[in-house]
């Protein structure tokens, strides 16, 4: 990074932090995990099964992003707040995230998915908390949990800036949405699809 | 980048092509822009205005994901599509998400928020587009438009890869989801708000 | 009714007059627009076709507590505003709810749906509107407009009462609710559905 | 009700049943429990507290429209499930809804209402129930619970029917949606609110 990060416009600092702990985080990802996620969600894609996207907040938000593709990709994706939700069974697959994985509903919710018997994955940064013990595969994911106190690593260690410039969990949801849309790239990969068979299941008409 | 991309993971692949994309977008993002889209806001802080945040899909979500951090901030945020959504009138914000700019419910939404007497910002890619031409203030964010045929910039010109790594308006939604982050720390310096702020605002029931 | 309602507590003044208003709807209902309806949610039932159920405000969850029923009988329901929408292409169900018919982003969003060659039911007070007049079924349900200034029907002819006991659109939205569980009740009979197929298909994770 | 209803469409059956149904409810309710909900969000309004709305399913459905209405009068109300959800705290009133008191998410978001010290109301067929058990005020709507198997009561003993006219939760949900209009309008007796005040803060840009 450039030697005139203090003169940056506070926007394009904050940018350029996200975007370098997204790059990052590339370096510490475990790719077995990454794999098994992509594994279980392409034999969910084979078997029709259902893939049901759990999160509270802005998590939520970016699981829906995630299931809008999976959605585009021809799975049949769900979303927990959204009207349209079936019953999910044994076999089906609940992704849960949660930076902290403490999140209650959340827990509440996987506690839920695993008592009907579907496979529940945890996209969290925390592998020991509530969700990721509960959960049948964690997949890590780098950020600061909302209740951290820990400085942003980045900033500190590599733009040596002492303040928080993404607060709470923005960087865990900002990276996790990423992400899930390489997942998404590694799904196009393994199904053979291409951009416009995503357009082709895309909402026509949509808010 | 190293000169071994092509035996990376397609998930890192990908998550690599977006955050540079990201990175790279905060040397080509207009600063005079920025600078009138956080006045405004600041502005609507100060007198108590409404903002209401409207986008479609995936652009939808992360504008929800930008009004939930100004409600943390303190602002009267609202989002086209949750069930609370208040009255507008002369001298509200209201913010509108949209790629190409031509999304046709966010198009009519901005029509009738101008109508009101509302002031309208644009985040878009094409300026042109009938939302850009409708708006008071148009941010230009970068992005693939999802009717766009161009190649990944980024993926053809600086890895040398001639895929879509990021498909539809990925690119578009993620570099706005960073930008908006971006936005929010300027305005916590703006406001003197910092993270203890926002977290006393944070739902502490949510899905 | 009794003699002495204005003695009843205001809670159940309002309640036993929108109750009655929806008993006597069922006698201005028109059975044939009724049966064409029920006809369209058959056929797309039996050719697995899409239901889009779209609706804004208060109208807007009349139609999705109908969408949801929709789904425990079976269809490929959804809703506008939900994240997981598909895409609709001709001989798809488009099933747009508005008081008024007036409603500019459901006139805008049936527009699109007509485009693609869907089949639009418009369910209104007002087949005069344009949802009425671009729709290829209009199913007649009695209530007042938001912006009707007349008196509630039945508050002044039979309760002989001249204040508003129901503002708004509210009773359309409640007679709206209830004909929809009418059509679930028929559709029912006419799939030979019972309580326990529906039950089978209910969320069992769900907010 | 006449002679001849089994030969009356199946659409009218059930809407007879239904608002039938309703209307022989304010025979049963509890005026006294009415009286202390009524006085409850009296006391939010004057003293600007929030209102959070909790139910999932159409119980969440007939809750959003209950909180649209109180954002009408003026409240401060908010949905579990909206993107715009604020911090609660001690003193806010939290009313969750649910047939059968039992569901899982509506129980833990309760508990976590009651944790900060907010009003628990619980609006429920089941007093006994977990929710009611926890609530500081229960308010008793009739209907037949999700999971219940007896009989539906009206199509029993006063139409002579013995098929389930009405699936599920849907009598509750119904019952509970127009038992939520009657207390908007006895609030509105209660704030001297006249429609045009209600209208006034309608969404004038809504989905």
């Amino acid at each position: 990074m450039g030697e005139n990060e203090e003169t940056w416009h506070p926007v394009v600092r904050a940018m350029r932090e996200i975007s370098y702990f997204i790059l990052k985080s590339t370096e510490t990802l475990d790719i077995s995990q990454i794999e098994s996620l992509i594994d279980l969600l392409y034999k969910a894609y084979i078997e029709k099964r259902k893939v049901l996207v759990m999160g509270a907040g802005r998590s939520g938000l970016v699981g829906r992003a995630f299931a809008m593709r999976l959605l585009h990709l021809g799975f049949n994706s769900y979303v927990l707040g959204d009207t349209i939700v079936p019953s999910i069974s044994k076999g089906d697959l609940a992704i849960a995230i949660s930076g902290s994985g403490r999140t209650q509903l959340i827990v509440t919710a996987a506690e839920a998915a695993k008592k009907v018997g579907a496979i529940v994955v945890a996209i969290t940064t925390y592998p020991d908390s509530p969700l990721g013990a509960l959960a049948d595969l964690v997949v890590w994911v780098p950020g600061r949990a909302k209740s951290s106190r820990m400085d942003d690593f980045f900033a500190r260690q590599i733009l040596g800036i002492h303040e928080p410039l993404a607060p709470l969990g923005t960087l865990f949801e900002d990276t996790t949405a990423v992400f899930l849309d390489g997942v998404i790239y590694a799904l196009m990969l393994r199904l053979g699809a291409n951009e416009e068979d995503l357009k082709s299941r895309h909402a026509n008409i949509e808010l």
